[in-house]
């Protein structure tokens, strides 16, 4: 069976996400089961798909991915299946089944050709995406649950791509973690020339390799693990030294900034 | 082996929810185990009980529920194993082991008879309710572990059921969800004439079938995926929108209410 | 294959803990994975050796630990396995290796002996660690990973111990649960002399059995789960009743006090 792998927003003080894995043990008994994360900010499509974003690379080859981070839960949007590589996406069309990169095929998820009760109003993750991955896992042919959809028609990821510019980059901050690192959307691959960040009214912050560069409460510029820049501070919180939030912008600088 | 299923209000961040699956793990090689919830109120039995009985009809058929909201650990309150269709239910004698339906059948832990060492005076969850849950996993026979008692004995459920009126149903608030909505105690099932909500002096919600026929910022009353009607804002939070808390009262009405 | 535990100031709300996951799943497919505890406080090298401490006695005896609260990631701190017993400790150099008793062998991490790409700056956890647990859970020889070092060379546990007296011990505060309980650093096996405990300026707290025995808002002295003596309020918080913290020290008394 194929690994399956849960994101949602949800709270494990609430049961639902108990349901989903019981849902899933029932209808595929022995499965494979790994909470990506929950309890995101209630309703935050751009937080889940950089969640999403960030463990994709380090999943299961064959990983079945179920994101239910789902506001419009009831409305006309759209529940998909997108396959990418090898792996399946289970999601809201909502901006969460395009976060991490071009499928090359799209499924409308279709409780009909699938078989199961009339999903409930708000409750899509039990009703409608936690069957459809426990049948992936168990060796389901997507096609079985609704007709295909060209990958170009899903609803965009929200999270902004950073701009090029003559000395750099035009930036922003995708993610303030709870240590207060702050995670922005210039990758780090091919960059090592970025030495300089600056935001606000003219704070800078250079780059460094480890945290051991860093001067005590220093704001630094380093790799972060996820293979973006991040503003960081060792053992601090980067954002209370600096204020920014997400959606900020921040403007990266080659050479002497 | 029989999955099994923890609901606790232990938080992840001390270290009790992993001993329970420790223990699990090393009396059970290889059980299959589903949290369905954790971090709820700290011995808030009226909460397990709701979680509970949400999870209960999505659970797999021969599971082993373990209950462990305890806040009468080490006073004479009994621990019980109650049976259920196939499933079992290992709870403290406090509310939670009736709160799904009435138990064919219900036994009381004997620590001694289990051959477990004496049990600690404020960690049962360990000492005995995992251990109990873990021989069930694989296969043991409930009438190993006590004496059978006659479940019309055990303590009944906190949570209150709504009553009847010749206009609708006097029910009341039974959860807050993480989300604002307002969970009630009317079950929807042959209740679709119910139209109508009212609580405090005099505010009204209309029923509605999904969040998209709301209003912005309109509280209304549509079927929650529990299957009990649910107040809810969509997109907001019907909590904050009207002030009612769990066992506050709300009056339901037929027709034009 | 050998079962993996993980302990970890990761909020599952970040993707942190499940990026572990899904490289534990990747590596060693199908392996048991145990979560131990999440959400420490960030950094707190003494909150995570105490959990460690706590859950060690329950797991199972083959178990891989994969402890990550890593303050100084990306420093010249070393990263370890420490051998106890059948167990296999795999933490950062900081006192978690040392948490839980002498080892009887350590052998420092060598990201390139193990032949795994040169790990990230700030996210060991995943590139190191992990893959670490991983082969081991598949029965990986811990001397392909790195040199052996001396377990003496360990940097040591930073819980401190109670000191014995003429009258019985000098003690602290070593955790505070969730429920208010206050966790002492006076173990129970043996001390069933210990009759009061003093703190502040002369508050008092006499030693019962049970929780059965003490008064409304009484704080009293038992034996915890973990076997070390805790300050208690029955249904009530210890912690808010005495206003003790960690680090605190506390008198313990045998005979009248």
């Amino acid at each position: 069976m194929r690994p399956v792998a849960l994101l949602t927003d949800f709270s494990h003080a609430d049961h639902y996400v108990g349901v989903l894995h019981a849902v899933l043990e029932r209808e595929a008994p022995g499965v494979t089961r790994l909470d990506l994360g929950h309890d995101l900010d209630a309703g935050d499509i751009w937080g889940a798909c950089f969640a999403l974003r960030c463990a994709w690379p380090h999943l299961p080859d064959d990983c079945v991915v179920m994101a239910v981070v789902d506001p419009g839960v009831g409305t006309e949007r759209r529940a998909v299946v997108a396959s990418i590589g090898n792996r399946s996406l289970v999601a809201p069309d909502n901006g969460l089944a395009a976060a991490v990169s071009e499928a090359t095929e799209a499924v409308v998820l279709d409780w009909r050709r699938m078989g199961v009760d009339e999903p409930s109003k708000t409750f899509h993750g039990r009703d409608l995406f936690a069957p459809a991955a426990a049948r992936l896992a168990r060796g389901a042919d997507v096609h079985e649950f609704g007709d295909e959809t060209a990958p170009g028609t899903l609803a965009p990821c929200p999270l902004p791509e950073s701009v090029s510019t003559v000395s750099g980059y035009a930036g922003q901050i995708l993610h303030v973690d709870r240590f207060g690192n702050l995670v922005t959307n210039v990758r780090c691959e091919g960059e090592s020339e970025i030495a300089f960040a600056t935001w606000g009214t003219g704070r800078t912050a250079r780059r460094v390799r480890t945290y051991a560069e860093a001067q005590p409460d220093e704001v630094v510029l380093l790799e972060g693990s996820a293979g973006y820049l991040e503003l960081a501070v060792n053992c601090g919180s980067a954002a209370e030294a600096t204020g920014l939030e997400r959606g900020d912008p921040v403007v990266f600088s080659r050479g002497e900034g």
